[in-house]
């Protein structure tokens, strides 16, 4: 692709390094940017800059948060001692929106993947691994997604706080609500039968 | 979505107005600026804002540039007198990667299209309509998109130079080279009939 402009080329070279934005779709969203009013692109830039020097994470759960401890680790409503171990941020939010737990989250980074030189001690293992030694922690929930690299995270932790006394527990696998049965794979339709639940316990939900 | 931080909040609603990105995918893309250097983030918000704020168009063609004039239109082997009448600087692109084009541009930038609010004035017509005026085009080739509002933008400009001596042509449509008859569209399929070229010219390309 050759270009008439150097400020051209280099807006669009620094847009299509970001995932799944290729140099065509680079130079659709920068020419719609010069159609717009120059505020738009100003805005867009600033928050960008802005967000990436003075973001700050929070120092308890890793989570994205404004102040020192985000507003779910501050909140004196919800089970400290009740942690669900997430990957990252979007995931603390998709189970935030389902108001399904009541206790507060750790936010790994990531999940252990040999293929992508990621190893533990990429991800926030060690200060989790501390919460559980001093004892503050009753259960730990996995939420990681069901993959490879999933269970191998999970197993990792796992193994780290054997011998202490806490619960762990994974969410459940199983067809989703509204699916029809024929149409699950077979690993998912094994596993909701083994680890099939008290019909009355699904009737309270 | 709720968030946990008004930086990353801020920074989503801004990539959230590009066209074809939603909020959850702005998010996967700021999550990834995190993860990634700040060295990134700050080249990609002052590619931005120093295109935006420092671009120029070359004031013949509308092309964008980083001159008063863009290379092509100072370039002296080019046609002066042959100009392809072109939506915006993608397809300058597209028909110089071909390099079937001698002579030079003119860049709308848009087509007429009533729907989206956009008439002739929104569109650089007038500079063109001056340059027949004045005599130096002997020909104009119209290479807009065959849409509606493409065809409405071809014969717009024509009505407006109609009476200068100027001879106009239109880009050939027909059947793409290496695809199927069977699988053509009529219109296509019927136009490419009407149109057909003696057999010999074929043989020269």
């Amino acid at each position: 692709m050759e270009f008439s402009s150097k400020l051209l080329e280099r807006a669009v070279n620094e847009v299509s390094q970001l995932p799944g934005i290729g140099r065509r779709t680079a130079l659709r969203l920068v020419l719609h940017l010069l159609k717009q009013p120059k505020e738009q692109t100003v805005g867009l830039s600033d928050a960008l800059k802005t967000m990436r020097e003075a973001i700050k994470f929070c120092k308890s759960c890793h989570n994205i948060s404004d102040l020192e401890l985000c507003e779910i680790c501050s909140n004196p409503n919800r089970k400290e001692d009740v942690i669900c171990v997430v990957e990252d941020v979007r995931d603390v939010m998709a189970i935030e929106n389902t108001a399904s737990h009541k206790g507060l989250y750790h936010v790994l980074g990531g999940k252990i993947s040999p293929m992508d030189g990621i190893g533990p001690h990429d991800l926030n293992v060690t200060t989790l691994v501390e919460k559980v030694k001093e004892g503050k922690v009753k259960e730990l929930i996995f939420a990681l997604s069901s993959t490879m690299e999933g269970d191998t995270t999970n197993f990792y932790i796992f193994k780290q706080i054997q011998g202490y006394k806490v619960q762990t527990s994974t969410i459940a696998r199983g067809i989703s609500v509204g699916d029809e049965l024929e149409y699950a794979d077979e690993i998912t339709l094994g596993r909701s039968i083994i680890n099939r639940i008290p019909f009355e316990s699904s009737l309270k939900l």
